[in-house]
Formats: C-alpha cells, structure tokens, sequence
C-alpha cells in the first residue's frame, strides 16, 4: 500500500527516522541502562524493536500497558512507574511486575494485590506523585514489613524535561537528583529510577532511564535540539480552501492539545476543531492535497489512534497496532 | 456492579441527568427539527435513545460515524456535516447519507463514490469549511450537473457556540444566519441545516439544529445555562496526597484539553499529565477516595474512552460501547 491510499487522519510513523532514534538512545543508553517508557507509543511492536536492541526491562504508566507488555513476552520486568490502589490485575500476571508505591495504602493494595516487588517513589520537585524524600526510608521498612522486595526507588523530575535551557535543565536535574540519592541511601536496593527523554543525558545519578518519548518524538521535544528527529506525523487531506486559509481532517480528537496546536509544513496554523485544523499555507494548496500535521505532544496523540503506519518514502511498510491503549 | 467497583478512569453517565437533558432538546425541537450530532457521544446505544425520542435524522461528523450508524440501524437519514475527498466508504452504505460539499473537487468526489444527495456548505463566519455565500448557488447548480440531489444548504456557527452572553450570541447568530438565508435561496431545497446546543434556542433560520453536546454536557456549555445539565464525569481515585495538593488518576488521554483543565468537585485543579490530574482539595482526601472528574469539552473525552457505564446513584446500570470513535 501507498501512504497516498490511507484514509485519514493517519498515524505515520518514518521508518528510518524511528530507527535512528532507537539506535542513538540504545548507544548511549545500552541494556538496563535504559528502562523504555510505553505510555510514548503504548505498541507493543514498537517495544519489541526497542527489546531487539538490548532493553529487557521497560516502564509502563497503566495496568492495562503491563497486561499488554506481558500478553506480547515482554513481562521480563516490567515497572509501573505509577501508584495504584487495586493492583489484583496486577498480581495475576505471569510477569515480573514491580509497583511505584508512595505512601501506607499503595503498600497495602500492592501487598492485598499479589504484587512482590515494589519502588519507592520519591517527589524530587514535580507536583505529583512521590513521598517526600526524608519519608522513603519509613516506607521501605512499612514494605518489608509487609513481605514485599524493595528494589530501590524512583523520582521523575518531569517538572525539567522541557526546560528550554540545556545547562539550567542540567544543574536543576541535580539538584532533584540530591533528593533521589538522598531517599535511596534510606531505602536501599540496586534500582534508582529517574529520568526521561529531556534529562537522558544529563541524569547521572539514576541507575536506568524511563525516557519514552525519544523514540517518535513531538515537536516540544524537537526543540530541545539533541540526536533525536520526529518520526511521527498525522497524515491528513486538505478537505477545504480558501483565500485565507485552507483545512485538512485532523483535528483535535487525532492529537495531544496539551502543549498547544501541532505544526502544520509550510504553514501557520490557526486552530483545531474536533475534525479540522485550520491554517494558512505559504502556497496555494487544493482540495485532495495532503498535508503532514506535527503533534506537539507525542503521548497522548498516539493512544487516540487505533494504528501506526510505518513508512518508507510512500510506501507503508506495515502496520502496528496501538494495542496498549485504553485502562 | 456498583460504581465504586469500576477501574479507573471510567467514563461515567448519570441516567437520570441523560433522560431529562434528551427530553429537554426534544420538547423544544420535537422531530426533524432536531438532528442529533453524533460526534458528541460516538455511542449508538445513546443515538437509539434519541431515536426512541422521535429524532431519526442523525449528523456526523466522520465516514466511521456515518458507517457505525447505519450498521446500527440508525441510517433513515445520515449527513455527514464535514467535506470528504474520497466518499466510496459512504457510496457503498446501505443508509441515506447526504455529504456536505463546498467546492467542485468535494462535489467531484461524492458523485465518484455513488452517493447520491448532497447540502451546500456555506461559511458563515467560523473560519473553517464552507463556500462563501455568493459562490453557493454556482456550487449548487455543478452539483446537479453531475447527477447530485441537493438538499439545501448547511452553514455552522460554531465560532458563536460558547459566546458568553446570550443577547450577544443571538444577534451575532442572526447575522450569521442572514447568510445562509441568501445562499439559501439561490440554492433551493428543503433543508437549511445549522446550529448547536450553544445556538439551538436562537436560531429561527435553520429547519434543523445540529445540536449533540446537551446530551451529556461539559463545563464549558454548563457556563452558558440553560436546560442542560452536566451528565458526564470521570471517575477516578486518588493514588497520592500531600500537604498541599492531591493527586487522581485520571490525564489528559482521559480527558478533552482544548477547553482547558476540568473541574474537580470540592478542589482546584492545578494540571494534567498523561495520567494524573493534580488539584487541591478543600478538604483533605485520602488515597483511595474517588473523585469526579468534568472534562471542560465532552466530544474529544468521549473520544478516548471505550465505554460508557450509565449509573442511577451507586449502581451501573448498564455499560455502552463508544462505537463510533475512530476513522
């Protein structure tokens, strides 16, 4: 099949450029050193390329991407990098399954649920989840005490990642990291996770890297600079024109919102609609052309859509479905 | 099954908030004066309640909801309100569908792919799809030329849905509407098709309002008052407190960002991640609680999720397929 012959709104993904991206964060971040974050393509395909180049372990944000990781053979061991209060599905797994817990009733509901191993999460800045750091040590003890295995802990300074300047991102990451190092010396274990795709080089105190979003890339991320090109665009047809302006058929129900309207080639892009984006092309553009539309927010884009289209040049190579969506 | 046993995040549907807010639109645009948009729900169990409230002129938005619906057995009467430049999906449907068209190429394209009855788009204002008013006619006649029935014309005045004041949004509505009147008639037929919940009292022009948004409701149109009542939350629990702030499971791949943050009863939302919203609660919460969750736009929410669980008090009475999402 042609990428001219896809209905759209598509979900396209470059085939080289997915490639290069891989190879560059698997070189700098070889094996375990990299723990890959799936909520950035929730594809079990894609993760296994990812495991293909040396990564065993991987993160996860849901439940329903660990069922997935361990329906596909991925359940080496796999991190749940997030709290849960209900983690029997969980438990029922025939996977190594390690749970982020926070506080008194994330140890519980591991315990309750079957889960044998668990991460301290620690909050290193970012206001989310994560106990405060002199808290750790208390709450590793309150784990063993109820029979779990504590790897060690974690600490996402997801506040960072897209701080403009690469020599402020870096001093703040150790600043957070300080914490992180200072709640792992109370909890022990070999694990100190941390990181993503906006610190992957710049974290040195973190044992392993959850960066997921280094793989198909958006265009915050893009404006980071760094080896990492986008690889993943909407394919979309230009459905109206107008003097002013012309539409195509990728709206807001194809695309992550959340920072801001995508990039449209050679063009200024006005707004999003459900269906639509509006925007005003450089050159004049006819009903049936199409156009690349750029998300600004690769996680939530991807898990609107039911399929990836890899591709070379025009021709589409395969299929991939999204198959770690939904909860 | 009692609502608290639901994972989360689960979409969540008040029955009774439903049934009044259906029984509302259709008190006051009884019949065919109401075609209920189905982008709003992409939920054909909740299309068969409006049927059963006596609508059987349905709008969409996408070829998948045109297709979901007359597999449904909804198809007495389909418009897709949105240009296509490939209608074979459509030609091939066992249902009455009727295209919007605006320029040649999309007339082109809905006499190739065999459907059959077409409506002149016309711009009247939202700075998306549409003809200009004066080119309506012309486009009317090319139309008949290649065999096309024309129904009569559609023009959206989606820019004055969430206008804040009402007199404001009626004047602005009427002018809009002074439009479409003009390539009305230069066009013919029965239908002057337009409107939504934000407009659906206010526009005398129109013979149908395309209304879908009072069905379930989001907190921008609750802004606006009138008849309509949310009937649609999200369930979630909090996985994480803190001194200052709480945190539920419940991101933005859950939720509709482009109107902004949702609400959270009894808090103030501060931000979403991808599965987390941080908000500070009046009062403090525990991990474990579950919270409600209004999305500020109820179409693309609608979107992202699998199911709908319609609820009457703590008991899920019964769980809807989003059937209609995709494309």
């Amino acid at each position: 099949m042609k990428l001219a012959e896809l209905a759209t709104p598509a979900l396209v993904v470059d085939a080289a450029a997915l490639d290069a991206n891989l190879h560059a964060m698997s070189a700098a971040l070889p094996g375990p050193r990299l723990r890959p974050h799936v909520k950035a393509h929730k594809c079990t395909a894609l993760a296994k390329r990812q495991a293909a180049l040396g990564h065993a372990t991987f993160t996860c944000a849901t439940i329903r991407e660990v069922e997935g990781m361990a329906a596909a053979g991925l359940g080496a061991d796999l991190l749940l990098a997030n709290e849960v209060l209900d983690a029997r599905r969980l438990g029922r797994l025939d996977a190594r399954v390690t749970v982020a817990v926070d506080s008194e009733a994330t140890i519980a509901a591991a315990a309750a649920g079957g889960v044998r191993e668990v991460l301290v999460d620690v909050n290193v800045g970012l206001p989310r989840c994560g106990c405060a750091p002199e808290d750790a040590g208390r709450l590793a003890d309150a784990a063993r005490r109820r029979g779990l295995t504590v790897r060690g802990v974690m600490g996402y300074e997801g506040h960072l990642m897209l701080a403009p300047d690469q020599a402020d991102r870096a001093k703040r990451t150790a600043e957070a990291m300080v914490l992180l190092a200072r709640a792992h010396a109370d909890v022990g274990g070999d694990v100190v996770s941390a990181g993503g795709t906006g610190t992957y080089d710049l974290n040195d105190v973190a044992t392993e890297i959850q960066a997921g979003s280094y793989a198909l890339m958006d265009t915050a991320y893009a404006k980071l600079g760094g080896p990492f090109a986008p690889a993943l665009w909407i394919a979309a047809t230009v459905i109206s024109v107008n003097p002013r302006f012309a539409v195509a058929d990728c709206g807001l129900k194809a695309l992550g919102m959340d920072h801001g309207n995508p990039d449209v080639d050679g063009a200024k892009v006005w707004f999003c609609s459900d269906e639509h984006v509006t925007f005003a092309p450089e050159t004049p553009l006819r009903a049936g052309d199409r156009v690349r539309v750029w998300p600004a927010h690769v996680d939530p884009t991807v898990a609107y859509h039911e399929r990836l289209h890899i591709v070379s040049g025009e021709d589409v190579l395969d299929v991939w479905p999204v198959d770690l969506r939904g909860w």
